[in-house]
Formats: structure tokens, C-alpha cells, sequence
């Protein structure tokens, strides 16, 4: 795994440390009511949504602590006793790999004075020590022992253990105490991801971004392509995303079918055939339903196997894919991540909550696990779609942070027929930061 | 225009970013009066109103968002379609030139989702088009095309109007709904600048400063020249501020008065004459008549012809002027403006409050519009003089913030004779504040 | 003297600066009794100790505005007009020598209109002249001139005076109106202090630190040896402190019993003979007799003359002392002070609180007046064995607080025969912090 060359794009404060925050709990209840009365149906969010530290904090605990979050890939767990650590606001988590290969995930805070146990961004080790005072715990987060402590109950002191599921080598945490089911997004994620063999790949390269705005506006941006034409040259190429049914012509719709009519014929029968087969954005969220979860097979423009530059492979095929021309596999889900997988790589991307104006994006780039660097893929060749089409978005996303902080700002309307996702969006967080329990 | 070598002098978090903040509005108005009655006459203002974030709000209200800011020059704008950005507080503006060759100023802000339109701090356009979905309005505000929309009535959703005026080439804005006349402050300033020339000038330079201090601290010390004497050795050697009635001796009175003499005969008949004929600063602001601007001819030193550091020209003759022994014009208006003109160059200074201790400011350097740098003018004759002043006082003013931060500090008396334009300040900030509306 | 070669370890955003903080007063009184619910005997403090601002503001005005805290040494004052400044929270101090030989301690802050008069971090005067608009006051804060000022009370407007006490060369000063009585702590600790020749000393090197972590967390580290055996590698190897009553085997009894003998039988007759004769540390604070200072004399492991890395003399020797073998005095006084002093060289540090999350540290290395740099001692011999003690333990600080922030800490308990002193420290802390006055 070569996971080392990370690069922090700081555009916020890079000394920024979260401070601790009291849960909104019931007494932000009442606030919620008043919040609430000032959206509008079909327009975007009042800026204080965005900046407000209470509505930020109403976010953390409604949304991210009640949830499933995206964590990482089970590939970056090889072996028993491999970790890496991630932080939720001002939780600092550990995520590992335990002797019997099950994943594991708990607060990495030590039982004893708080020490967080693991202090690097991945790593090896074969009980988890804690470099204050030695206190060490199983992989499992079981107290083993404590050196100097006397009359003390271990049982009642391992680390403490966060909800952890898989699904086609995606890990998914939840620090809920009684989290939502998880199966109906395995049943739906994980045959649909089964064939990109994302367990058995490498991770290429992953870079790390502070963005600073909320967020939300990172997913507005994300469920809309209307923005797509002047500030993803790249992406448009490759994609049919970006014709909404207001734009798209009898010549587009006549390639998209010819594609999807090709793609059908050629997999129809080993399940890999088109699942979004029109042009603009598949339908997610689903608010009414509250269905935060969702996948896709979409066909790429004719003469493009890979999101790439030129839309040529950029690496050797991945999983069970025999052909190179099988479009692209999509997820998403809520309220922190997405993926683009293509035929010979696949592309994570991860959001974490800083501040009400600060977010942490990474994205990763994965690769067939036997493929060699310089012999089977370059990595200059692997990143530029998606690290352009990436930085370009967080970019949008910092300038409009600017502009809803403005006084003057008033929310506007969303087009019915380009925005209807980022409409979905804004319905199901309203529905999620209204739900008490 | 040559306004891109600009410098920040960051001394403050450079990455700070205001936080948008909930309009005082009535709920204050309780607030106001205690704070009133902590402060005593004649003497400084408490700590607090430095650094408390809901006397800052107030700030903000009563006085930022109420009064006429200074913007920036109408000759920044040199034709239609050319812009420049500012922000007040959390509030991002285009001030622009229309094609009529009016100025606009608005809300850079779009309508549909809050992006601002323009990110650059200056720059030309036909249309003003967001980045973000391309939204496109014209030069005055008015919504031209929204792709993917419909059913909108495009007149409701312009970029928000900012009051703006012109006098002289100094353009002026106002945040308030419906500002106070702009009439009175014209009537003094438009002739008083108008043998500058600014209208037609050029910036030579333009620095910019973010200072960690409040921004009544900068106007404070703006307002009195008893610090002179051993923080401006240049200054003192060009003016006649620091002598104040306690310390000018007659060998001093004799000097003014023939220096003003010789410039009363010369320009009687062209209005150029001296109308500060005194040693010290003219009296401002007025608290009682809430008078926010004044304007006045001043002599300078004999053998100084302009404000640089041997006080000799340091570029051609600028506006109407015929020859370079015309004082000095100076220009303030309150919250935020000052400007010294000599001969051959006018420097104007803008205050922006940034946060409670934290005020950006933007020193220009003005010449005649034809003058070309290296042939007519050097930077480094033309810029010494106000840049070594203005950056002495901002040390001094962030300096003064950290004392006034102790919790042992206790306001102390204004000199009748030296601070009186200090304490005149105060007692209009405090009048503004008082203001329910 | 040379302290100038400071360096900061910024490990906090370099630019901060503490915002003043209104007085928790009474008004906090009623948040107190909920604090201490929440807080269970002989476990952790709750994460709110370490981050609330309201808790910190009441830390403030119970702790560090009432008790008495290390400023320096009387040796940086070495003639009259000398001084040095420092800073606690929002306010700015100086710390100077009168013509007569006094130690003064003045708040750095004109009573004008609040600039600090001192503005570096050492220097001498022969007045205090305030920059801004030079009042000037006797090293005593007496106001002698205030140019252009009539009519005023000279009298009431000195600078305002802060208690200071003196014991064998380490400076202490109170801010509070009414401090508590610093006799028993200069009965205790002058005498054991007055061989080490503090007042005579030089300093050979100051460090300065901004530590990211609460000011209580750097106590409650330093208050046990139970991390110091894979944490400090150096430091255990002089020390006894590390075996507590758990792990002092037969061997290292006998060893440290050996050692004692020896140190009794040759300085019984001249005060030098160990006070502190076990291994472990010794009991500190009291915090059922408030006892907030305390001193001894602790041997060394044999083979060590000196805390250096090889356990070698680094300087002359200092003093009263005419044999290395002295093993080492060591001073701890809340809440900001600890010193450890070998036979050749002393080692000061300094806390002071910077904000919830964010504390200065300044570590100070002391030799003998005399002594000269390149000849008598080496600072990369000198410094290595506190230094690096001191950053292995500013690293477990700022670790640990990040813990103590997540939303999953839950405090643990100290361990009865390795964290005593821990919880007496906190003991004390919430006694202190019960005190309505």
C-alpha cells in the first residue's frame, strides 16, 4: 500500500484542532422547530446552516453519530494487526484488522487518561499499547493489562467499540449506540461492488484535503452536474452526466442508447450490463424513503473504457472484469462518501466534519493488488481525472462558503429538472435533523 | 493601473475568514445602555469595546452597515465592464463601471445558491456570469439567463443593489436599505478634490494589511498627532500636526504663518489657499451634528512641496495644479477613509473591519494617469514616506490592542489638547451605537 | 545573559492571542457544584476541564489570579532598570529591579490609553516610557510626566502594581488584591534553594514552547513517574523517581539505600544530606492542607554527579557547593513552577495558561555566574537531558488532550501506588476551584 505520499491542500487554518463539542441533545430541540420554519421547499438552505455552531452540532449528533460512515478500505487492512485512524469532529477512531481477520473499530482513546493509543495515520501492531503508561488491549479492544492499577475490573474497561460493517471490501463504521440496519445497503452495495474486487486491490495513492466549507455544500455540489460544463473540461468528456432532459438532443440520447444497447448485449448475462442507462444523474438520495444509500453501473461515452485524460486504461483490469468495457460502477452513500470504480481502477472519496465551515475530503486512487508502479501503472497518468475534477469542486465549494456567509445572502430556487438531487439532499437532511431519536 | 504587487502584512491569522454574524438587531438594545454607562466622558473607552463580539456586532449594525464606506477610485474603473472587489466584514461586493459609465455596487453574491460572481480583486467583464452555474446578469445587477430554470420570474432574483456615490473620483457605498444623504459630505468634498485630478489619476501601488487590533483603535490613533513626535520622524519633518496650542512656540507660529501667507496670496483667486491655516489637526469629527466627513488645505513645512521623504516631487504635477507649492489636501470620512494629497501624488488609506481585533487596510498610491513608473516616478521615492507612517501605527495600534486585552486595564483621560479629536471620535461612536435606528 | 536564542516549538497556531476573558465571578458560582458532580475520587477529571471556556475563565480567576506564580530568576535582573515580561492569559507584566535593589512587578499596561510600555521580551530602562505618547513612570510605576495632560492626579495614575516576593533568586508574583501569605513558602524553600547560588547564576539558554494541550494536563503529567519508562529514556536512567512502592525491587532498595548513606554521612553537617530517601516520588501537593510549594533534596543513581545525558558534570560547579556529589534539589510550586537543580546546573519551567487548549512552557538552563560558553560549558551538553525530557513530555500532553476531547472519553482511574501525586493534584485543582473566595 502506498499510502505515505499524502498531501494536505490546507486551505483552512492547518493547526485547526475541533473542539470538543457538548451534544445539541434535547435542549437544541426547540431550535430545530425555528430552524426549520425558515426553509423553503425547493430552495436552497439559509446561510446559517452552514456556519451556525449549533446547527453544526445538531449535525454531528443526529446525522454523523447516528449513521453509517465510510471509514476506508478493507485492502488497507492486509493482514491481522494492520490499523489506520481516522477522526470523526473530535473523535479520534482506530480501524483494524483483528487475529481472525474480522474488522474492528474502536475509540481510540485510552481507557486509563484519555491518550489516544495509535498516533500514526496507519500502521502494524500486535496489541494496541497505549504510549502514556503502557495500559495494552487485544485487537478487539479487551484490557490485557495495566501495569501498577490494582482491585480494578478489566472487563468494565477496553477501549470502547464502534459499530463496523463491510461490504465488497468497503468498511462502513457507525458510533451509534443502536445504529440503523445496514443490511439493505449491503444487499444492494455489495454484488454490485463484488466484481471490481475491491478487497483484493492496492491503494495507488491518496491525498488528503482541508476544504473549508460546510459539509453540506460539498454534496449539494455533488448531486448536481449542472455545474459540470465550464468547470469539469475532464469529466464531461467522459460522462453523460451533465445532460439533464433539458438539454439533452436527439444526438445524445441516440449515443447513449447505442452504448447502453451494446453494454446490455455484451454483459447482460454476467450482471455487469448499465443500471443507469439515460443520461444525467441517477436519482439519490431517496428523503421520503430516507434511503442514504445507492449504486449504479453507467456506460461511459463511446471511445472512453476509463475515467481518464484520454479515456484509455490506466492500469491492468481489476476483479473478475475479463474486458475493459464494462462503463463505470457507482456508490454513494450518506452522509460521507462516493466512489467511481472503472475498469482498471477505482476512485474513493471520504468526507469528514472539522467545523461548520471546515470539511476533511480524502480520496483515494486503488489498483489491482498485483499491479507494480512504473510497470503496470503510472501514477501520473492514474490521478489527473479525478484529482482535477476533485480540487476543482472543493474550490466551487470554498467560494460559495464565502458567499452564503454574506449577509446578503437569501437562499435561491433549485431547477426542478438539473438540481432535483440536490433538492433530495436538502429534504432528507432536514428530515434526518428533525428526527429527535 | 499597477494594483497587483500588493503585500499583506499578515500579523493576524492570514487564513481567517469571518464568521457571518446574526445582526445585533433589538435584542441588543438592552446591551447598548449598559455598555453606555461603563464608559466615561472624556476618557477611553473600556476594553471591552475592543474585543467583545456582540459590541462588534453593533459596530457592524449601527455604524458599518449604516453609514458611506469608502470604497475605492473611480479611475480604478477606467471603462465599462471594469471591476473591483471588496468585503465588509462577511459581506463579498463588486463595485463596477456600467455602460453608461455609471459605478454599480452589488452584492457579490448570486441569487440561485450564493456563490459570489467575481473572485479576483479586480478584473474586466461584459457580463457578470457566476462560475459556479452560470447564472449571468448584467452590469447593473439584473438576472439575463439562468439556464435550467424555469417558471422563475427573473426580475425578483438580481444581484442585491448596494447604495453607491461618487465625488471627486473617490467612489462611496452604503449597506444600509435607506442611507443617510450623501449630499452634504459631495457638497464639501467634490470641490475641495476636484483640482486633484483624482478622477483621471492612476494607482502607482496598492498595499494591503490585515491589523490585530479593533478598528476604533486605528481610527483613535488616526485621530491625534501627540504621538508623532517620536513615531513619525518623517511625518513631523513635512506637517505641522504635532504642535499642538501647549507646544507652539512662537518660532513655530511665525513659521505656519508665513508659509500660509505665502500660500494665501498665491492661490486666493484659484481657491487653493490654505483653509487649515493652524498648527495641529483640524477638528474632527463633529458628534454633536454627526458630521462623518471633513476636507481642508493644509500648509506644508517650508522647502517641502510634497509628502515623500526629502519633501521634494516625487512625480509630475497631478489635476489642475500648475505648480507644486499647494500643501497638502487631506480627507477623512468616517468609519473608514482618510486620504493626504500633495502635488504629485494623493495616498488614500481604507479601513475594513475584519473581526473584533482584526481590521484589514488598503494604503493606495495615486499619480497623475499619464505618468509612467521608472520615466516619471520610482516607487521607492514615492512610497516611503506613508508607507513607514502608516506601518508605524499599525504596530502601534496592535500593540495597544494586547494592553488594552489585560484585565487590569482601566480606561484613561484624553488630553484636552492633544486628544481632542480622540475624544470627539469617541463621542460620535458612541452616539452611532446609541442609535436604535 | 544570553536568552535570546529562543525558540518557539509552535505546535498551536503561532499567531494566537489570547482573547480577554470576562471574570467567571460569582455568576459562575452555580456551574461550579455541577462540575464537581460530574467529577468522581481518585479518577480522571472530565473532558470539560480541559476545554470548556467557561471552566478555564474559572481556573483563571481561582488559580491563576490568586495564587502565587513563578515569574524568573532574580539573576535576569542583575542592576537596576534591568527587566523581563511576561504574560499571564490576557495580561502583560513586567518584572523589573529598582535603584534600590527591589524586585517590582507592574502591570505592562499605560494607564493612558492601555499600551504596553515594555514591548520586548527583556531590556533595560531607566524610566518606564510609555511608546504611544510617552508617559513616563519610575521603575517603581510611579507616573512622573504625562506631557500635554492638565489637570490630573498623578497619584492615582501609577502603573498598577503587582505583588512580588523573592526566595534564594526565584521570583514569584500574585495578582491577587489580597494574596495568600508566601512566608511558609519561603521558610521552606529558601534555605534548601540558597546553596544551589540561584541569585548569583546566569542563565546559559531559555526555550519557549506553546504546548496545544490545558495547563492541568501538563501537572497531572508531571506529577507521576508512571510514564517514564519508555517515555523518557534519559531521564530514568539518573532517577529513582520512576520505582514506586509496586516495582522497587530488592536490588534497586538496596541501591537507593546505598546511595542515601553515603549522601548522609558526608553533608549531614552542611543541610546537603537527602530529604527525599525513597525511591518513587515524593508526596506533592497537599491538597487537605493546601499545601502549594514544596522542596527537597533527592539523590542521584550512582555513577550520576549531574542530570546530563551521561550522568557527567556539563558546567563549574555552582554555588555553596564544593563536591558534585550532591545529588539534586528540586522546587515544584503550583500552579506553575518546577525546577530540578544538579551540582553544576539548574533547569526552571514555566507554565503559563495561553488558553483552554493551549499553555506557554518556558524551560530555563541556569549555570554559574561565572561560567563561560565554549569554555566552562557546552550547550549541546548542557541542555539535551531536559530538553528532550521536556519535549517527550510536551508531545504526550498535546496527545493526550486530543483524547481528552472526544466525545467517547470517559475518565479512568489513577492508580493508588503510581498516581497518587495525580490526584492529589486534582484534589488540590478542585478545592481551589470550590473556593468562592
Amino acid at each position: 500500500m502506498k499510502n505515505t505520499g499524502q498531501r494536505l491542500r490546507s486551505i483552512g487554518r492547518r493547526g485547526d484542532r475541533p473542539r470538543p463539542q457538548p451534544p445539541a441533545g434535547s435542549a437544541a430541540n426547540g431550535s430545530t422547530a425555528s430552524w426549520l420554519r425558515e426553509c423553503r421547499p425547493g430552495w436552497a438552505l439559509p446561510g446559517k446552516f452552514h456556519s451556525d455552531e449549533e446547527i453544526y452540532r445538531a449535525d454531528l449528533d443526529r446525522i454523523w453519530r447516528r449513521g453509517w460512515l465510510f471509514a476506508g478500505h478493507s485492502c488497507e487492512l492486509s493482514k491481522p494487526g494492520d490499523y489506520f485512524t481516522l477522526q470523526v469532529a473530535a473523535d479520534p477512531l482506530i480501524v483494524l484488522r483483528g487475529p481472525a481477520g474480522t474488522i474492528h473499530c474502536l475509540h481510540n482513546v485510552c481507557r486509563h487518561r484519555g491518550s489516544p493509543i495509535c498516533n500514526d495515520a496507519a500502521g502494524h501492531v500486535s496489541r494496541l499499547v497505549c504510549p502514556y503508561h503502557q495500559w495494552a488491549y487485544g485487537l478487539d479492544g479487551a484490557l490485557l493489562s495495566c501495569r501498577g492499577m490494582h482491585d480494578l475490573d478489566k472487563s468494565q474497561l477496553g477501549l470502547k467499540r464502534v459499530h463496523v460493517r463491510e461490504a465488497a471490501g468497503l468498511i462502513f463504521l457507525s458510533l451509534a449506540v443502536d445504529p440503523p440496519s445496514f443490511e439493505p445497503a449491503h444487499e444492494l452495495l455489495a454484488p454490485l461492488a463484488q466484481p471490481q474486487g475491491l478487497q483484493r486491490a492496492k491503494v495507488a495513492q491518496a491525498v488528503d484535503y482541508l476544504v473549508r466549507a460546510n459539509w453540506k455544500l460539498v454534496w449539494e455540489n455533488n448531486r448536481e452536474c449542472y455545474h459540470c460544463n465550464l468547470n469539469h473540461p475532464q469529466y464531461i468528456k467522459a460522462n453523460f452526466d451533465h445532460f439533464n432532459a433539458d438539454d439533452t438532443t436527439p444526438r445524445i440520447r441516440k449515443e447513449i442508447s447505442r452504448v447502453v444497447a451494446r453494454s446490455e448485449k455484451k454483459w447482460q448475462a454476467t450482471g455487469l450490463a448499465p443500471t443507469h442507462t439515460q443520461t444525467g444523474m441517477t436519482k439519490f438520495p431517496d428523503a421520503e424513503n430516507n434511503i442514504w444509500f445507492s449504486g449504479n453501473r453507467t456506460p461511459l461515452v463511446d471511445g472512453y473504457v476509463s475515467e481518464s485524460m484520454d479515456g484509455q486504461r490506466v492500469g491492468p483490469l481489476m476483479g473478475d472484469y475479463s474486458d475493459a468495457d464494462v462503463g463505470t460502477m457507482r456508490i454513494r452513500t450518506l452522509p460521507n462518501f462516493w466512489n467511481h470504480s472503472s475498469c482498471d481502477h477505482a476512485v474513493s472519496t471520504r468526507l469528514l466534519p472539522v467545523g461548520p465551515q471546515l470539511t476533511a475530503l480524502r480520496v483515494w486512487w486503488l489498483v489491482d493488488a498485483k499491479a507494480v508502479e512504473g510497470r503496470d501503472y503510472q501514477l501520473d497518468k492514474l490521478m489527473p481525472f479525478w484529482q482535477l475534477t476533485s480540487e476543482q469542486d472543493w474550490e466551487i465549494c470554498e467560494r460559495q462558503q464565502r458567499g452564503v456567509n454574506s449577509s446578503a445572502f437569501t437562499p435561491g430556487p433549485y431547477s426542478t429538472v438539473k438540481e432535483y438531487n440536490v433538492d433530495s439532499f436538502v429534504r432528507w437532511y432536514l428530515k434526518m435533523l428533525a428526527k429527535q431519536k
